[in-house]
């Protein structure tokens, strides 16, 4: 079958990719559509930073990607939405035909793997995959498989914003309007939180963080987002959610927070950020990073898609068949053109 | 009257100083014991650091170091215990000869000053200074002034454990067991922590941290902290204190940290210093910083250390007066030899 996936930094799209076929366990299913995520960005051009830094790294989760062979084909695409084709022997699965969703993990009896950065399982930027049956969340309401496919990136937003601890009377700063900061703005806005100040260079970012919900959304490259802030936000307790993920943004937000701020770093910033301790010391910031969402924020946005409650159509900037991922790759690089491009079919 | 001064970055000893003089709302007072703190021997050789990043931060309180101006003398010391000589006029104050301690800050009708680092107001390195009459603690049960001086370092300690939000079941590790890190140790050994697993390089803070409350105390430049704490912590949550200061000891806790520890940075590191986000983005660490104490936490821990449930007297390794100000100064920069020298007449 065929897959874009990444080879020496670049992605390419083959049509020789084993078909899988489910086991116990697991379901197969034809991807609708797949986004394509800053984070697999990253990981074609830094993806040999990201399992140094993983090697480097101690008393973390055995995640999948410190397995991730540079030197091999990588099948990448996390952000799916998929038709059931086909389910395991002796495994309790949706009927075929069911449009369904998943947390990108494969729970197997050797382990867990997951279904982001991988050389041995096809993920979304290929026609076809497996799912772990016990994880498949069918697709409610009738939502389509463009919008569903949004689940994954505003779950991100959504467990930001849950381990933040924001309340109602609290405001909130939005550093970067990009995907993730969008998702961040909904799931604020869905909680009722005013006023939430976001700010970008790009013009089209900037109009969609109006329509996704922010109240002020101000141009960063003319104004300091703390004095929107100070403007707009008084004196009520501010939480900042950086996530632009450039080295200096963290630094920023220590340096001209106010008194007690709390920063959550949603961005991923590859390798090393200068900052400054005693502002944060001088201040009490705290600093929380934060990293996916669990089962019930995965849930919890699917419905709130399905239901209304969250319009991510604003989002979907772009469309792409397989054989369009690599263009796609491309294009993303130019961020005032696009906040999410899909992968369907 | 006699006061030790810091002058072009040494501290020197005046004996010249203006007598101060009880107004409304002060109370005058003869020191009796003043902690030499290690921010006071930071604020000598990096003072000038100190107020440029206070300039350049946005934000912050209007602290009072923000307006120390470097080219004259600077009054410092602020850990103190004295006796009251004199109350000002139409002013409620402690009878004649009671020893009182109080955190250091003035208020007056026309603001707040700090009485730590302040060109105006002498503090606990003179032989006599004015108080804030409504700040004024009592010292009770009989304490003796050296031990009452000990109240503000360890006033920070527990202020730190409590911003921790440390519960019991989890336990702690505290990166540097100087001053402040042990007064951390004491603080989590009076809540119940367990276990506390407490590093240095020096064996004579080792011992200290021992007899303080400490668990399980390594030889940093033998152990790892986070290997003694994966030995004796165990699966429990962990919260981490860094109470060192230096460049690279919180992106160290970053790298090696278990995923979803809370990190508490109380160790004060002037200038910049380098973090790798990544690690604690895929670990879901946070980074909580936190400076001083509230009025209740320097009642509390006066109360604790009355009563005698922290026994403060190892941490006392030295005396001087006034005169010693300046030897004691170079004393402390051989961190092996003293944990607290004190200031006593």
């Amino acid at each position: 079958m065929r897959a874009a996936v990444l080879r020496d930094g670049h992605m390419i799209v083959r049509d020789d990719v084993d078909e899988p076929a489910a086991g116990f366990g697991q379901v197969l299913v034809e991807v609708k559509a797949c986004g394509i995520c800053g984070s697999d960005l990253h990981f074609a051009k830094h993806g040999a930073t990201m399992v140094e830094l993983i090697e480097q790294m101690r008393g973390g989760p055995d995640v999948g990607v410190s397995r991730v062979d540079l030197a091999r084909d990588v099948f990448m695409g996390h952000e799916f939405a998929a038709e059931v084709l086909d389910v395991g022997p002796d495994t309790a699965g949706p009927a075929i035909g069911t449009l369904v969703t998943s947390v990108p993990i494969m729970i197997s009896t050797t382990g867990v793997q997951d279904l982001a950065y991988t050389n041995e399982l096809p993920t979304g930027y290929s026609e076809r995959m497996l799912l772990s049956a016990p994880l498949v969340q069918v697709v409610p309401n009738g939502l389509d498989a463009r919008r569903a496919a949004l689940t994954e990136p505003m779950a991100v937003g959504l467990h930001a914003v849950n381990r933040s601890g924001i309340a109602l009377g609290e405001g909130a700063v939005v550093i970067g309007c990009g995907p993730v900061g969008i998702a961040v703005v909904a799931a604020l806005g869905q909680r009722g939180i005013e006023p939430i100040v976001a700010s970008d260079f790009s013009p089209m970012r900037r109009s969609l963080a109006t329509q996704m919900g922010a109240h002020h959304v101000i141009d960063a490259a003319k104004v300091d987002v703390f004095d929107a802030w100070s403007a707009h936000g008084g004196a009520r307790q501010l939480v900042v959610f950086e996530a632009v993920g450039v080295p200096g943004v963290i630094d920023g937000a220590l340096r001209s927070a106010p008194t007690g701020t709390r920063i959550v770093v949603v961005g991923v910033c590859m390798g090393a950020d200068q900052v400054t301790p005693f502002w944060g010391i001088a201040k009490e910031l705290s600093l929380q990073f934060v990293l996916g969402y669990d089962l019930t924020e995965f849930s919890d946005t699917l419905l709130a898609i399905a239901e209304g409650a969250v319009d991510v159509s604003p989002m979907i900037t772009g469309e792409v068949g397989i054989d369009g991922v690599p263009g796609a790759f491309e294009d993303l690089a130019h961020p005032d053109r696009h906040c999410k491009i899909l992968v369907t079919r």
